[in-house]
């Protein structure tokens, strides 16, 4: 691809060469002949004068340091992900049920979807237009996937899930499963039904050995544009507003209610019955063990340390109520 | 139903007007008419004044500020969820091998029990009677699924794992895999064979994606009654007491013993080689790094805080030591 | 078998009776007649006076102690494993491909793999001489199993996984899943194309339900001899190094890059784009926030106390820097 084709389709301008030939894209240290790079974060652009790419997305006032092509971005990290997807090259899925397949009489697979090998859909369950359910993937009853979805592989809905449009599953994340509901009586756990189930809004991304409780009485909701990374648990009642996006093993109790574009850090821990408000960012594992207000960022743990220097600071941890009592 | 005729099932009495029909459950705001709720935590007890339920579960203590009829209950939730499972529709699942089940010719199953479609059965392996074995299930040598057990979809028994009567295993589980044995030898590990099994007591729950190792010599063993939610990881030659419950995320070294009716918080650690007595509550996140011999309830981790602050708490803790010292 | 041909296998001296017979292994405290044992810690050497084993693992001068046959040893852990290697019984995986597997007509089978019922293998890739690819595993395109490696069950390599030879992974492993690539543009989120791959090197061991997303421009990278637990979440374009250990639900995010003989405690967590230099060990559940490098121990977090107690000291350190300016 010319670059000029290139920059028409991302509706970008060039400065420089727009003749110049584009076949696939790379990192700016190994971007060489013939690839696009791009420029983001003002830090790096020291690597800019080395670099060379065929091209660069970046700002307009990059353009002067680069010793190529520039497409001129506000936002080079976006512009360079839908340049990135032009050149990617995704396995076709043809419309139709794999003849290893098994797919209940009560449910419909609309005739643009995919169904691949050893795939099993339930009663009553629905797929839509355009959507792929790829290899070993298990559907149960009820479950209806919106159009243009695409579940990767080995994707398990297990009751009453209901996806939006164009949500991406990847491989083992398991939607749908009994949240986990226990009554305590005589001494011994009585199972609680979980009558609900789970709702997911459209362009919602689950990452791979995810999983997402359907819920108790209400729904699980995830409302549009969730991101979720890998190994993430939600439990069951949890509302996660629009644009809010997870880093991996981080986890949400029963019932919490997260508002719209929170940024929740890697293995950071939200309890149960509680509200985060729009716009909180919480940093890798800590613990939300309140309702948090007012936007922000909020952290909890403490910083690394040599072990022998954290093991003293760790003694004075257990003393620091009379430590400061003394102090006074 | 007539609310009568659900009394009768739970032997309860009611209180009110016991001809009411009920036809299903609801949390207590948004229980409509014809719907049973509950009132366990007094807490909620405003709420009840404008429920607009038919009926509700509850303590004696709360009959009279009901508007609508009670079913009197010492333990309202526990109740409810008697009440709320005579409401669950089950999908039913006939006794039979589905003919694209794969089944060694040494194993058994018995002919009450449901082998679903895609799975795999492998030598000398056993399933009881009425035990349900969803689709996707791959259960590999040596195994034995003891009565009414449910796989729900997707489990992994490797091998040598014997679950009792009535286990519920949810999908993408797995039991009997590897532990993590490894020995250390001139630069590079070598792996120790992981000769055990895994032993699951009646009455267990296990949850999506989580993961119980075989034990290496020895048994990894579940006594009964112990619930794990999702994503809960379980090392090789543990050993949990009964009525234990297990919040999501949490994780159990291996060796370590703990003991019954324990409670361990979402995303809570435990060490290898220590015990655990019974009736200890791990809070969430917290690190059990040494035995414990107290009942009781134990926390490690700081608080949530504004990210600016605890940037001064953090850097602080690193000089704790030396704080403490300069304060005598 | 007896014990002197058990001592020429492993290349190890016998002191005492060289003719006993050896049936299997056991620990210490319950290695009864015909049993091998080991001694490995010299805390436990209390124990050995009391074995009723036929023969121990030891060093030599824990000889004299013994009341049974020895195998003397440099490292009694590591002949013991491979002792145990030997009285492994493993089932059998003959040569071929399951009938119900659906392989595509692009990709190639070494003709003595085994390759499991329900398996899928997508186009161009390939499996290797005398690997096993276990039941219900899904292999996606272009991706390449080398020699002698091991996959369960239902094990997935999504796109542009390449194994070396001798890995081992456990059920419900995922490789090669996108990775967690946003940009955030105009109020939502833009999915990153992640177009690398996965490579993993010889004898590396992935544990159950752990996840390698593949990379976004170049690949994430696991040398040779890398051992990783159940439920660990390592990101796109991590590179760790050869001989690293790590345990259950650690994680390592995007680019971060760590060294060689590592040892990565349970739960902990690595943020992204920093790098850990050799032979560093992280405790459970600390969270590395920069760059390491130094060799050593290092940790994060507070010791476990009793609730009571730790609520003391955790209100005491929100005002930790207010406390410390005053005793200044």
């Amino acid at each position: 691809m010319i670059l000029r084709e290139l920059a028409g389709r991302l509706g970008l301008r060039v400065i420089g060469n727009d003749e110049v030939a584009i076949e696939g894209v790379a990192p700016i240290e190994r971007a060489h002949s013939n690839r696009l790079t791009f420029l983001a974060n003002p830090k790096y652009r020291g690597q800019l004068a080395t670099t060379t790419a065929a091209a660069v997305v970046a700002h307009a006032d990059a353009a002067a340091a680069a010793p190529c092509s520039v497409l001129v971005s506000r936002n080079p990290y976006a512009d360079f992900a839908r340049a990135a997807a032009l050149f990617e090259i995704k396995p076709a899925r043809e419309p139709g049920i794999h003849p290893t397949a098994v797919v209940d009489a009560s449910a419909s697979v609309d005739k643009s979807a995919h169904v691949g090998p050893m795939v099993v859909i339930g009663a009553r369950s629905a797929i839509g237009p355009g959507s792929v359910v790829g290899p070993g993937c298990v559907i149960g009853e009820d479950c209806v996937v919106g159009a243009g979805c695409e579940l990767v592989a080995r994707v398990t809905l297990v009751t009453r899930v209901r996806l939006g449009h164009r949500v991406l599953i990847h491989p083992g994340a398991v939607l749908g499963a009994d949240g986990f509901g226990l009554a305590f009586d005589q001494g011994a756990w009585l199972k609680v039904p979980q009558l609900g189930g789970v709702e997911v809004g459209d362009d919602c991304e689950i990452g791979a050995n995810t999983t997402i409780d359907r819920g108790a009485l209400g729904d699980t909701v995830l409302e549009e544009d969730v991101r979720l990374d890998n190994q993430i648990q939600i439990a069951h009642n949890v509302h996660i507003g629009a644009h809010t996006a997870m880093a991996g093993c981080s986890a949400v109790a029963g019932s919490a209610r997260i508002g719209r574009w929170c940024l929740i850090g890697g293995g950071a821990g939200i309890l149960g019955h509680l509200e985060v408000c729009d716009k909180v960012t919480i940093t890798a594992m800590s613990l939300v063990t309140h309702s948090i207000k007012s936007p922000g960022e909020y952290s909890s743990g403490t910083p690394l340390m040599d072990n022998r220097q954290w093991r003293k600071s760790a003694v004075r941890f257990k003393q620091l109520d009379e430590l400061a009592r003394r102090g006074k």
